[in-house]
């Protein structure tokens, strides 16, 4: 008698074409061409529920936490008094969910292209999407550029959370939008992004940095380790109009329940290996 | 007429059950069995040239750097004038040729138990072990348990640059053989270890953590991102006598032309992220 052993499954991130990474599947929970992206929610071994878009995993159970409390408390902090927050992208809420547990916010606005992932992060991963019933939420269904051009002297915080720059996400690192980004801020307003990794990526990465630097008078890249982002060496850009991140007292950060970010973590993250520096400082605009 | 392409060669890393990593594989130069290891090395797409040990990557052209730097140069720099150094393992050389860099460095000693990994870097990794052949260099080929046995107040610093904790490289991760290490390190001794992944390999990072700390008054863990250690984020700790890393000062610290290591990354690395300080926390020598 042969014994018939359970199917073994894998879904594989391609990074580049001499890269993949690929994770042990227990269940393909939904996989649907939306307007804009496929999207895919897997059941992984290793990281639980995972949300893959056009075949990139933007987040899972198990390690989103780095990411968004990296990408939200680093400028939430560096402000003095957060009350209205934009977030680009993001439809699966992690970052809503971080920016809520500031005491001072009163509204978050999310522009989301495509609902169909807000509604799959609602199914599938409510421990991410939580804060999205939120009644300080409002969530926008509509290109995040457009959105942003709309608006003026608005918000207090500007986050782009957003896919990597191929297709629909290209504009999202054009100097057109950081400038439009700019005008959308408050007179002492903040804005950081997803700028990709500075190792897996180093094409790019000089680029959208020097872009962001040339319409923020301070300007400074902070790194952290996303277990499933290919590159792993992550790089968030801070553009700000007058607040220094690394001017905050860290003794001023009150406790709010963090796993990833302390306060000590807030001033180190922008420390950079030295082939990141030399990265930075040959980057200009137009590359 | 079929068109014929390319064999698509591909190695893979497997990363506990659920996960594996896979390397576009340009050319496989070498594979055999050692008394110790099968040791195989492959030129990948990638990363270049790559030192594989019992299907785990341990080093390879194009980002080797990150790993050596990190390991050589905090504890090198936070011993006011070393003199002569060890190093248990590290047959590939990378450690050494870092060593080297550091002006008042009289002897390095390397203990390695498998002398084809030092001829195999010979042969195919000459970027990595160059060092090898500097005067000031003895190669003992042996087991490093024994080899640190057999010396007391002897070295200035001793880096422990081994496998996973796996086979034969488990007992350099005992109680027994750091507080041999101990007692091999003169009265001002530092040592530091490669101690695995606090993302990938939670469950035995607590436990070498700890039997390092029940050994040196001092004790500390600092981390860097290595692209292809599966769990990215890699940590060392660093065990001293006397001296405290964290007391270096900055600017006393001379240009040895690093493409990673910074003196103020030399500060930031040993700031932790708040799941790792909680992992170190709980952390039992036994368990």
């Amino acid at each position: 008698m042969v014994e018939v052993e359970r199917m073994d499954l894998w879904f594989y991130e391609q990074s580049g074409p001499n890269l993949r990474v690929h994770y042990r599947v227990k269940e393909l929970l939904e996989k649907k061409k939306t307007e804009y992206q496929e999207l895919v929610v897997l059941d992984t071994e290793r990281y639980g529920r995972t949300l893959v878009l056009d075949g990139a995993v933007q987040t899972t159970i198990r390690d989103e936490f780095i990411y968004h409390e990296m990408i939200v408390h680093v400028p939430l902090f560096t402000h003095p008094e957060p009350k209205k927050v934009l977030v680009i992208g993001g439809g699966d809420g992690g970052s809503v969910r971080e920016i809520l547990k500031h005491p001072t916010i009163e509204e978050v606005h999310l522009a989301e292209i495509d609902r169909e992932v807000v509604a799959a992060a609602r199914e599938y991963l409510p421990e991410i999407s939580s804060g999205l019933s939120d009644e300080r939420v409002q969530i926008h269904y509509t290109d995040g550029i457009k959105f942003v051009a709309e608006h003026s002297d608005a918000f207090d915080v500007i986050i782009v959370d957003s896919p990597d720059p191929v297709g629909p996400a290209v504009g999202l690192y054009k100097q057109d939008f950081y400038s439009s980004i700019y005008r959308a801020l408050k007179a002492d307003g903040i804005f950081v992004g997803q700028t990709e990794s500075p190792w897996s990526n180093q094409d790019i990465v000089p680029g959208i940095f020097a872009r962001i630097k040339a319409v923020f008078p301070i300007t400074r890249m902070y790194l952290t380790c996303v277990p499933t982002y290919p590159g792993w060496m992550w790089s968030f850009t801070l553009g700000s109009k007058q607040h220094d991140p690394l001017d905050i007292d860290p003794t001023s950060i009150p406790e709010l329940g963090f796993r990833c970010y302390t306060p000590a973590l807030h001033q180190a993250a922008f420390v950079l290996p030295r082939f990141v520096e030399e990265l930075l400082s040959s980057a200009e605009p137009n590359k």
